[in-house]
């Protein structure tokens, strides 16, 4: 599925529940969420990690929906085919 | 581009860059692109906005390369056309 349609239906099935509480309590879950993977890291359960990382990307989607962003746009616009840093792929920054 | 073709590219362009952080530092860079997110969302441009978008899907996908997790199917194993925690679209839920 393509990110723009995975948001797209994010939209459709929580555009009720996202519409209460606004930009901040959405980015909020998304924390509560992404602190959630982080404890489903270090217990190496591949089940409740995809779960988790499920999860992540579903609030990310509806913060870009109530941010009115559009996530695919976004990410191909700085990351398509090349590192943002260095132009290059793979990447040739040094780290 | 669908999300798995968004995770290959990732790992094209930063194979090299995530095997030596490791699951941990990974997550760390995630955790920091999702807390510039949120600094991002309070200035309310757009362009800045979409940049830390970028960022935090670009860094999920890389955390799931890691992790050896296909994120695409994760996301839609949880959430194909329903809510999971009611099973309707739009979501039911009582929040």
């Amino acid at each position: 599925m393509q990110v723009h349609e995975f948001q797209k239906m994010m939209r459709h099935i929580y555009s009720q529940r996202d519409s209460a509480p606004g930009l901040e309590g959405t980015y909020d879950w998304l924390v509560d969420e992404v602190q959630e993977l982080g404890e489903a890291l270090k217990t190496h359960n591949k089940r409740a990690l995809e779960n988790e990382f499920a999860d992540v990307i579903a609030w990310l989607a509806s913060l870009a929906n109530v941010a009115n962003v559009d996530l695919e746009r976004a990410a191909l616009s700085k990351y398509h085919n090349k590192c943002p840093k260095c132009g290059h792929s793979p990447c040739q920054c040094v780290f």
